[in-house]
């Protein structure tokens, strides 16, 4: 046995040609093309063949790839029904994962693992999650759903099915880009979750369902909203700075800032900043804007001691709300873009598959006594 | 970072107190007590709170235990309906899956992870799974759901729903046996990603479906089902030899044996074996155990160059059939007792938890060019 690193940090727990993350430098690349050239002239779309193949697609490719999302939009009758039979308290989440879990229940091959099988599932819970999302949302406000439009990117068919209109070219394209920027990221918690649990063998909708249950966390997906939670908090730009401060003073930690990886300017933030930035203007948020900014600012004070920079989350915040998405659909979000990543992840993990079976520190006793009921 | 093992084979990946392997002397221990011990003398409640507290409880505290379990085997009316819901045709562990995870959406505050709400959410699956496992058992069989009857244990209260008659008190002692035996493992793959998810602090839903995911892999709680299909192809006592020596010369794997920890006899194995050699002489199906015994004595012979071992799997699927259990609730089954040992994982991953996010070693290119389409 080897030496024992708590949470596995420093330990090398799978190989992958998907994502390289260089956290000292900040850099982050899918296939070794630098994110911040795939926000720019890439879409989702694409960016999932590339991941799922290895290489960006032709034109045809492209076209083929997005017709076959595209005519994934609308879920079958009886995923339908289980959407409009959730109960409208429960947080979208555990409805999420509630619901990759079922498709399970109506696949008719659900055990299906060799790589096809994987790729046209994943198609479909791709194509779909978006659509369960609008629907759950109308479900519980008790508007009626609005169907997919198959003419419509899968970022612009969200916010169409979300709010009943198409969205702006601005706010698509932020869509876009926050998903393309959370489509993948080395061996994350949830990534690492997923393989662990296809490594039995046993299925996508396991594996999945596990993702979207680890991603729900506060220490991983779920920080987001912490965000902006934190900045529904900051009354007026003017006191961003004395209530960080403050923060700070009583040693609280500030969402959206540090990552177990990162230990310079997360590029995937400082893309973000500038998107938020455009948003804000054109959405009339300036003044949510101008609060990341100035919680930046003081931040970057301390980060002369500390190295603490602003997380993937921090600015996604601003973003997601200038889209209108609410607050408890910003973790489902992430959940869109990275069901991209964590298919890959699958097509990788069973391409070269190995039982995750680790060992343990056993700290408690041995050849103890079962003592009879009467001596107790 | 360190160097890297496929699988985490050999790597420790987090502490316990709660299960001891060793896996070349064929020693199992929870909280240090033999397994055959606790499997002679104790309940799979007593090993329960004894997973869940570090020790055996007193008469009153186990009397008690018990009656939280009992109060509990009721689902609510919501849960009840959606078992109703579930498709017929959907295989058992995708709907326990499925079910676990909706747990969380009835659950006024299901993200709650301090100690003693994982303790009372866990005590209500705990309580809960049979009764969902034996009302989905009605519901696809088209016969009436017969209610829990709170003055039966788990095990004997389980197969009184399945088959709306009390058990003999030899069936129902090795359904609690088959339990005690299945509640913990050390840090197998279901248990380990189970941590893993609670470790980005989601939630108990999220972990414990997490965990069941996992175990339906054929890599892991899976395998029962492959000795019991196995058994129905040998159609004689007679043909067993054959049988297995024609498997091992087109060197296929034989199910039930091997294990990735133990290089030696299973104790649980030892012990199911004389469990399952009893229940099939007092319930008729004597020939299912000679089938398994004349496929020991073979595999035997070939221990001494493989060193091959029966595990679990391979005496649980001759028990789990005398107790009148379909095939595919084998797994399940599986489920019911590992909850007891999962929920105790997660106490002990919450009480000192780290994110688990291992290292990965990149294998991909690095500064590639976003080839523009029209270059493609």
């Amino acid at each position: 046995m080897s030496s024992y690193s708590k949470g596995l940090e420093g330990v090398i727990a799978a190989e992958t040609r998907l994502s390289f993350i260089d956290g000292e430098k900040g850099v982050l690349e899918y296939l070794g093309i630098p994110i911040g050239e795939l926000a720019s002239h890439s879409t989702f779309e694409e960016t999932v063949f590339l991941l799922w193949n290895g290489r960006l697609p032709s034109r045809d490719e492209l076209d083929a790839f997005n017709a076959e999302i595209r005519r994934r939009y609308d879920p079958s009758k009886e995923i339908a029904r289980l959407v409009m039979e959730m109960p409208g308290s429960g947080e979208p989440m555990h409805v999420i994962r509630t619901l990759v879990s079922a498709f399970g229940l109506f696949d008719p091959s659900p055990n299906a693992i060799d790589l096809p099988s994987i790729r046209d599932k994943a198609l479909t819970l791709l194509a779909q999650t978006p659509t369960i999302l609008a629907y759950f949302q109308h479900h519980r406000r008790g508007t009626a759903i609005v169907l997919p439009d198959r003419s419509l990117s899968l970022a612009e068919n969200f916010l169409y099915m979300l709010n009943g209109k198409r969205p702006t070219p601005t706010m698509a394209k932020a869509l876009d880009v926050c998903l393309v920027l959370h489509t993948d990221h080395g061996l994350n918690n949830s990534t690492f979750s997923a393989r662990s649990v296809i490594s039995t063998e046993s299925d996508i909708y396991s594996a999945l369902s596990a993702a979207v249950g680890s991603l729900r966390g506060p220490l991983h997906g779920g920080a987001n909203e912490g965000v902006m939670k934190m900045l529904g908090q900051i009354p007026t730009v003017d006191s961003a700075e004395a209530f960080i401060q403050d923060k700070l003073a009583r040693k609280e930690k500030i969402p959206g800032f540090g990552h177990r990886v990162y230990k310079s300017y997360d590029p995937r933030a400082s893309y973000l900043k500038v998107l938020a930035r455009q948003l804000a203007e054109d959405t009339g948020n300036r003044d949510l804007y101008e609060k990341s900014a100035r919680i930046e600012a003081v931040m970057d004070r301390e980060k002369a001691a500390k190295g603490i920079y602003p997380n993937v989350d921090f600015y996604s915040a601003t973003t997601y709300h200038c889209i209108g998405l609410p607050l408890d659909l910003f973790t489902p979000m992430f959940v869109v873009g990275r069901i991209g990543g964590w298919s890959a992840h699958l097509l990788e993990q069973l391409a070269d598959n190995r039982l995750f079976r680790p060992g343990v520190l056993y700290t408690g006793p041995h050849g103890v006594r079962y003592t009879p009921m009467s001596e107790r």
